[in-house]
């Protein structure tokens, strides 16, 4: 639970808030470098933070970020040209590039150009291809911080999946949905307390995710085990969250998760040599995000059925249409399926990103977090506010943020074990890392 | 005409509105019964005097009206699954009963239940099924008052047809259009000086309501006599409005309309062994409203064909969309046909209850009575106003609203008669009714 | 660049601002003579400076333009009969001619009407038919202003064509488009440096327009010159403005446009026994304008051809649906093509008109001319501000706003001309025009 200026304080982004502000201090993805795939393509109109900006690619390949607006007579550069070095403004042809500066003004005499040339520089964050997306730096600082050395962008292209899907609620609800591996015991299970579909239910009610990731074991420990144990580490760069469930006797199920600052979460299902995901909450404005979803396998290339089964709805991706909106969304309930709710699933909606989207954007555009009765299980949701606050406050303060000088910090696991039941946490971690903290 | 102040009291029925708490003293209809068929259905969304809330049955056959936020995270109780006795949350499995009690907590310890459970407790309204409607109680007291004894809920199922339509303007205007019987002389009528087809033209503007329920001599006195004599009289549940216009000579043609309190009004056409016609305002906000839509019989089971007819558009029902969205709507001018409107009928729009809500919704989404011009045929309107007004303000002043306690003051009735011109008109009620007020 | 204040001034045209009182001392047009095209058809709702208006023509022809709001209760008279002289109330039958007197109330006593019917007038404009529009008169004066003699309302109807068209922004962005002849050398430009295809593109760029009133010089010239020098002269009706680009050696080509108060533009294009053009942007309400179009020829009547032209789309009318919504909308982007940006022309978008609204709209619903970077081919538009802003405090101060009093100071025209180049602005006038002024 929080008071009403801490939920305040924790889902406004615009540029003059304190979580604004921590946003704008790291970098992060604003568009699929796919969106602004060719040198000269068509600008991307995007908005970032509560910001309409544009994001385009000019003609030697470099990717921009820049507010839209010609300063000449205010017309919209997204109707402008993408030429030679630059994009022309439709209405009197004024040209900028990629870093925003004025490269031809027309109207105007050459003697007045150089002066006038200077009050035309119009504002462009640095921006930067990064794992298959283009990330932009929002912040005031003039070298930016380095980029994060998370593992998806690590790896070769052929290891890893990108996309994004747009979801219609504030971040931090989503987010705190990525933190919250409790309730896997609910939404995301089939209906059988028989046990006997339980595994097929349960593939058909994730899209084949659970079947591809977990035996019918894992999710019976998840169905059986509805309270959780949560243990939560402070990192470098974020939190390290682990869950552990009763498994076969004497044994625990853990499932361990990643948030990373400021706003990025790994999935904790994988064991090792599985492909991992995650998910990165990118406020459009404080009543919709894009979440940013990636798969990565270190070890070798993603496969074309994976691949295929990301396209169509797998894993963490939810069925969307070609400007990335899920099939499921708000204005359809879901296509929630009532009688499949009875006999199937808990939720009655299909796929696991569609199930998490529903119960997320149920709790509101922005949840109120004044009314909540937490519990033990709510152990990471409480650890992941407090981060959050402790360093939009600390960074008000005049403090860095946690892991923005340190690109290494973001090299870290997430991932899912059966241990020994008494194996305390770090030992659990070290058993499946080779760290305490997931780091690699 | 009414000042600002009064016009803002008679339309706004938010908790916090003395109109608000004068509503929230009676029950209320909130939704079809058939809509929450079955124990175990689909729960459904409702919206009543400004609250978003819940209507479900339990596995019992029980109907519950709770607000929809699980009061764990937040997560909305809609998505829920019901199952067992009560709703359980989609999210992490917290299950709560009609009455609002939780009664599972699967996130936590068994001994941490018993106190947790007494804070997590949400609000459910009293609910009950009545007359094929389920309906509410929102007001503050812990012990409800009976239910209202009107007749459509009195009598026999096979006696009674029940339904629902969405208006898009606030429920007062609607309601007045309820006790304005003059409004016939023009809104509902055919356009046909000579009268050579005056009796098709009405059954055609009324899909056959008129010609159901008059005789082409009643349609003339309407067209002919459009300043009808008001009578109004207070009784225990509200008012009984008569109005006589001009009929065959010696004669007057008398329209009869109940209004009870606080939203119930019975239309004044029916000549006895007909059938009756009830209509409910019930705001969803103070734009909108369900009007819910009766008849009954007291003497015999409706007919197949009266049922169709309802069913289609017929009597005070509109033509509808299987959500009770009228076909003719804001949206489309009511699908207003010029031509239609020159030769036929005087609005070019088909339907009684489609005239009405064209009408009405004209009005405005909330009417503006700060700038009217009243006269004598107004007079219904006038008391309906002063009934409601005076009954909202007693109540603020802690005086019973009329009725309440008395559910046989609801065993009214309303209807047509024509009767000799110069009997008075409690000898006409008498004749009509057997009672001055029209109480059976 | 304005002060927020003057952007203010400039845009705002409510009843109650200095604006608005200068728009309402001016006739102007609101609605196409055809929309209410008989005696007695339907009334047509309309919105101008941001009061909702109902236009009719009654059984004698005459047209009229009043508030819509029955006086009795409210109903709005759009649902209303527009009968024998007059329209009448659906609801109660009250009745109302062109002028607002109030013609009828069925449901009073004959001895009570006199004294309501004065009570009931409601309010109606001054409205009259001239040049294909009904024009309404809005202001306070008794006796409205003479009609302006504008040319295409001078010339006989066959000589005519006008239509309009809804924009998406403010008026006053939208006339700016009108007085910034510079824009032409970007905005409608083909895309060709070789100049090998330059006149075929432009003419596919514009649906023939540019073909029709253009050489392949002249479009080579308003590519190659992108810095028109502007001349401005201040006239009794408003404004003229040429601009010059360098022609053919030792020449200049001219190109002059009209600026009429309050809100009229004519297009620079024509040259002599060509067809003039001419748009006027009254305000629907701050965001959104009609555009009424109009073109005409003093010496002949517009040729089949010409009108089956502007039906589709070419000179300055776009593709519209029949309700006049340009096909190519905010909505739709303007069906910007970028591979046709890149190859074909300058924007993307097919159609000056419809490019001149893309970039229009783009500056946003209300453009923010307090960040703006003007230089010498604005000054135009800052001519056009200063004429609108100065009118419109001078009115405030008691004076008469230009051209209101003098019909004859709106018979002037505008066109181009290709002149020597030393040839002074005034010279160049009397030689296009015989008037410095281009008064005729």
């Amino acid at each position: 639970m929080l008071s009403r200026e801490d939920n305040e304080m924790l889902t406004r982004t615009d540029a003059d808030t304190p979580m604004g502000r921590l946003f704008r201090s790291y970098w992060l993805p604003v568009v699929l470098a796919e969106e602004v795939s060719t040198p000269d393509c068509a600008p991307v109109r995007i908005k970032v933070l509560g910001e309409e900006l544009l994001a385009f690619r000019d003609s030697t390949g470099q990717v921009g970020v820049i507010e839209p607006r010609c300063p000449h007579r205010g017309a919209n550069l997204f109707f402008g040209r993408n030429e030679e070095g630059g994009i022309r403004c439709a209405f009197h042809g004024w040209k900028f590039g990629v870093d925003g500066e004025c490269l031809d003004m027309p109207t105007l005499d050459a003697a007045a150009v150089p002066r006038m040339c200077q009050k035309a520089r119009i504002k462009a964050y640095p921006a930067r291809e990064w794992g298959g997306y283009v990330w932009a730096y929002m912040g005031s600082e003039t070298v930016p911080p380095p980029m994060p050395d998370m593992e998806f962008a690590l790896v070769p292209a052929s290891h890893r999946h990108v996309s994004k899907k747009f979801q219609e609620c504030n971040w931090a609800q989503a987010a705190e949905g990525g933190v919250d591996t409790a309730h896997f015991s609910f939404l995301h299970q089939p209906v059988d307390r028989s046990g006997e579909q339980l595994h097929e239910k349960a593939a058909r009610a994730t899209r084949g995710y659970s079947q591809q990731t977990m035996s019918s074991e894992h999710v019976q420990w998840m169905r059986d085990d509805t309270r959780p144990r949560y243990e939560v580490r402070k990192h470098d760069s974020g939190l390290v969250l682990g869950a552990s469930r009763r498994a076969a006797p004497g044994q625990s199920y853990w499932r361990i998760a990643q948030y990373l600052m400021p706003c990025h979460g790994y999935t904790p299902s994988a064991t090792p040599g599985q492909t991992y995901h995650g998910q990165t909450w990118v406020p459009i404005d404080d009543e919709s995000c894009w979440v940013y979803v990636y798969s990565w396998n270190p070890e070798r290339p993603l496969t074309e059925e994976e691949i295929r089964g990301y396209r169509s709805g797998g894993a963490v991706y939810p069925e969307m249409d070609d400007r990335w909106m899920p099939l499921r969304n708000r204005s359809n309930d879901y296509l929630i399926d009532r009688q499949m709710q009875k006999s199937e699933n808990f939720t009655g909606i299909v796929g696991v990103s569609e199930q998490d989207a529903a119960i997320q954007d149920s709790q509101g555009r922005i949840a109120d977090r004044t009314r909540e009765l937490l519990g033990p299980t709510d152990i990471g949701v409480v650890q992941f506010r407090r981060l959050m606050l402790e360093s939009a406050k600390a960074l008000a303060a005049g403090e860095q943020p946690p892991g923005l000088a340190s690109p290494a910090s973001y090299r870290v696991r997430a991932g899912g074990i059966v241990a020994d039941a008494p194996l305390a946490f770090d030992e659990v971690m070290q058993r499946r890392f080779g760290d305490p903290l997931g780091r690699f």
